[in-house]
């Protein structure tokens, strides 16, 4: 039976030590998360996680969820610990006082987030989504909209989703086909059909709060028609109590490889009744708005996968006895020793440990970046938080998941043939992890989306900024113990710079030059930030142990950081390389050719 | 629905065209094999693959096995279809006329298994395993158990398993504890449980010869003193027909991830009737000929996955209509481009084509080297043979099935969110390749087979064979078509070396440094191996250009080289720069730093 335990002290490691954030108390949302508030508040998430949500993981997996007369039905527990979650007051943890939200930095939500996902990413994406309703009304709806709806998801009663696929379209919203048909009292008649809707049904909440991209009559062809609807599940009565149910229905629940706890519904509009929000054929714009932080809340579950097959394979390799040690029995007495002594077993663990740490620094400190974007005093700081939020969310979201879910393989190769077997678990944490590669923007699409619109935006200005970040940190940072690892930071960052320059001067004539590399663009990055981070941390550790206390604590980190600097930072070479080679390689075949 | 074609054109040009089998015509086996026999055994096989194993894939997935009263049924359709492989006499492919078979090279073998795996791995497994049995008891078994057993494993009238795993032991199969008693007829009574028995227990033959690891009374602690049995499911009668059952039963079925259609068995072993294959205590040594040939096998399923999932991500890739190319709309009255338009969906398909080629270049070339060690008559022959087959085995297994996996895992991003879902049947072929890289050996175990076994046999006669065979070939064939190829295999080649030397200079003072360095290694030499076979085909694909004829073929061979050189092979270096780190990084870390 798989187990997942909360990283706590690497929560604390982050918060407090590495990104102290006690520096920003007085700014909004921080000053109400003084440091034994943030513990306290890690603590009874890690509860939640550990007691109440990782027990029904695997029921989640097996049971699925079941539609019968258009009635879902999640797996068994779910139901109640939904209930747990709410009168916890967890969906209000991040949001806005002004709507009954505690208003805390998304720093910290973050790491919430992740040890809900590590526990139940299946449960865990239908407050997930509420999120991204949330923000959407928050930012575009009408006062009146807002003051009728977010309280509702800001306790977690109602949720929300958002419908943006249909069967023949996806990346290309552009080509959406579900229509809106103003009924004469601000409403419109919604009709049409979504598919992978995720949470799109459930017996979880009182209502919820469909989002639905669709087209007015007459709408421009395109993106540029896309206006953006809220359509209830249940109308609202005039007191805002719960009055009829919605033209809205669940047509089918997908068979899919994993996260078969969560409810992916083909959800089918029939003349529901609908409201704009934001302006007309500007759905998009507020889509993204949602996507956005949607997209962090997706990387995070790469790596909570990640963390979660982790620690199972780690147990796992402490317990099994197979082999001995190549430099002779480790534990003689046993009639084996632990295939931990194993070097190969170790760099499977190893890959793994030192990308949690890494990327949880960088998930940690985007978010930090996004919470001071909006809090920050400092117009400065205002603008690089939102420049950083802007370059690394594709980064965030494609590389943690990519090696989110190589990781959990890698995880369950330690098992051997019992990771095949399902009532082991690992099993679970790759097919449900998978999907974080595809989902909010296939993994391609956040590549694309940082070489061609994130590199270029306010004239390369973000993407200067990070590097003059890292310039600055090498320049301040040398010192015995970290030398080496600013000495590869420095080479990484310089594959990075040589990558990006060499898109400037070549993806202008050609795009696709651009296309072509930016797969290994986003690696490239993903490694480099990870390795910034790294810097940091080892910087800290180095600190801490020279003060003294918790030393094996900070001696793991130093040499963690060892390995990921020693046998992780090399791969830029060879993203680099790739991306030199430019386009013609891929072009230049013709569609028979293949 | 996904849907399979034998890649029969690729067969031909290997085949026939780049290592031209024609040469050794005059030689056992192969002189059955003239060319024009040759296409008419793949056309027809072919027909098998995809007429009567394909369309059963996704039915096996989706039923599975069961087990009902100690009786296993196998998915609707699977025993018709094993009717008709049987009827057609595909089982005696490669066996010994002696015996009933056919006698042709596994060259050519190893083709027909491919497309049984592309089109139905599960079901493949069933011969699959017959194979190893009948291996283990041709080069084992008395003259006695041979002219009992092997027609009727010939025919695939019966079955085979390889029994080795046990709850406690997997990869050391010293631990193993089922019991061996003799009964004083020259018998012996077995008795234990056996785990991850594939197809252990089925309703498609009418008897099943279980190949047993056990252990005799008093026999030697450890691999020493283990010993191979036959262990027939049903017992013969004197006049070979079958008589009663033995004390063998199916205990349950494992739930795997997937390879759904095979039965997956627990075996308990009660007292069951078995004889010695081979001599008592050396089973180990019976076990390995089993494994080594299976190991190839296994190899081939990473490649026949790769296979199929590209032949259905390139047809979904055509076919899905979504953005604009970034250069500009290519198919402008359609309302999007095919998103084959796309560098980054390219790069996807292109990994998996230029591996799906290159790969199985150098499964059919050991496969060759192997049928050469044995019917070659020149003794040098036979010597390099044995050698290339030993040294590439645990090659071709690792990094086919790694690589495999992984291609099947960029097939199902392609498709985007349709990939996770389980009716279009993409993440069928990548949960099925998984379990590739962990039985036969996981891939950990083929990568410690290799440096620390392969490398140094025979003084390092075989690898530094295969760097001669290299040097040579770079040496005849410089000239303007395949110059750039040529430099860049010198280069990986030159990787490769250097990583060997890295070894035995620091691998015999610390074994931990080869355990560290090994799965790089492993994958360092897969990419130089098949960036061998790919200057072999680029020469032979140049030559045909030259001489006129099938031009897009040819050109698209070169422009597929072109692909695997620029952009595949630029990560030798990586591997490298990981071995050379050494063990350091890995093995400092105490148990409870982790």
């Amino acid at each position: 039976m798989p187990s997942y335990k909360a990283p706590l002290r690497e929560y604390r490691f982050l918060l407090h030590e590495t990104f102290n954030m006690s520096q920003y108390a007085t700014l909004p949302g921080f000053k109400d998360a003084p440091l034994d508030v943030v513990d306290a508040i890690l603590d009874e998430a890690a509860k939640l996680a550990e007691e109440v949500l990782q027990p029904l993981n695997q029921i989640g997996d097996l049971e699925g969820c079941k539609l019968e007369n258009g009635v879902v039905t999640t797996p068994k527990g779910f139901k109640e610990a939904y209930k747990t979650l709410v009168e916890g007051g967890w969906p209000a943890l991040v949001a806005d006082p002004a709507f009954g939200g505690q208003g805390l930095p998304n720093a910290l939500g973050v790491l919430f987030n992740e040890m809900v996902s590590s526990a139940n990413m299946a449960f865990g994406m239908y407050p997930g989504l509420s999120h991204g309703a949330y923000s959407a009304l928050m930012h575009h709806g009408t006062d009146a909209q807002r003051a009728t709806y977010l309280p509702k998801l800001v306790t977690g009663e109602w949720t929300g989703t958002m419908n943006l696929t249909e069967p023949h379209c996806g990346t290309d919203l552009g080509l959406l086909r579900t229509k809106a048909v103003p009924n004469g009292d601000g409403s419109y008649k919604i009709t049409g059909t979504k598919i992978f809707i995720s949470a799109g049904e459930h017996d979880l909440a009182d209502n919820i709060l469909h989002l639905v991209l669709a087209r007015t009559e007459g709408a421009p062809q395109g993106i540029k028609g896309i206006s953006l609807f809220l359509v209830p599940k249940f109308l609202l009565k005039e007191d805002g109590s719960l009055g009829t149910r919605n033209g809205v229905s669940c047509g089918a629940l997908e068979h899919k490889m994993g996260i078969h706890g969560n409810a992916t519904c083909v959800l089918n509009y029939d003349e529901a009744k609908g409201w704009l929000v934001g302006e007309e054929n500007k759905g998009m714009r507020a889509m993204f708005t949602m996507m956005n932080e949607a997209r962090l809340g997706v990387g995070l579950q790469g790596l909570s996968q990640s963390e979660v097959a982790y620690q199972n394979a780690l147990a796992y390799a402490k317990d099994r006895l197979q082999g001995r040690s190549l430099t002779g029995p480790k534990e003689a007495a046993k009639p084996a020793d632990p295939i931990l002594v194993h070097p190969d077993v170790r760099r499977m663990l190893l890959n793994a440990k030192s990308f949690n740490e890494g990327a949880r620094a960088l998930l940690v400190w985007t978010a930090l970046q996004g919470d001071l974007s909006h809090a920050s005093d400092d117009e400065k700081a205002r603008e690089f938080g939102d420049d950083m939020m802007a370059l690394l969310t594709p980064v965030v979201k494609g590389y943690l998941t990519d090696r989110g879910f190589a990781n959990a393989v890698e995880a369950q190769q330690v098992y051997g043939g019992h990771g095949y077997i399902e009532e082991n678990g690992v099993s679970q944490f790759v097919r449900d992890a998978r999907i974080a590669m595809i989902y909010e923007g296939a993994n391609g699409i956040q590549a694309l989306d940082l070489v061609g619109r994130k590199l270029a935006q306010n004239g390369g200005r973000g993407v200067f900024a990070f590097f003059k970040l890292i310039d600055d940190f090498i320049a301040a940072n040398r010192n015995a113990k970290v030398t080496p690892f600013i000495d590869s930071l420095a080479a990484a960052r310089k594959d990075l710079e040589t990558a990006t320059m060499w898109f400037m001067e070549n993806a202008l004539q050609n795009p696709d030059n651009a296309g072509a590399g930016s797969s290994d663009y986003l690696h490239l990055f993903g490694v480099t930030a990870i390795a910034f981070m790294w810097a940091k941390m080892a910087k800290t550790a180095s600190e801490k142990l020279a003060n003294g206390g918790d030393r094996s604590f900070y001696e793991a980190k130093l040499k963690t950081a060892r390995y990921y600097f020693d046998r992780v930072v090399p791969e830029t070479a060879v993203h680099l390389a790739r991306i030199r080679v430019g386009a013609a390689p891929l072009m230049d075949f013709a569609a028979d050719e293949f």
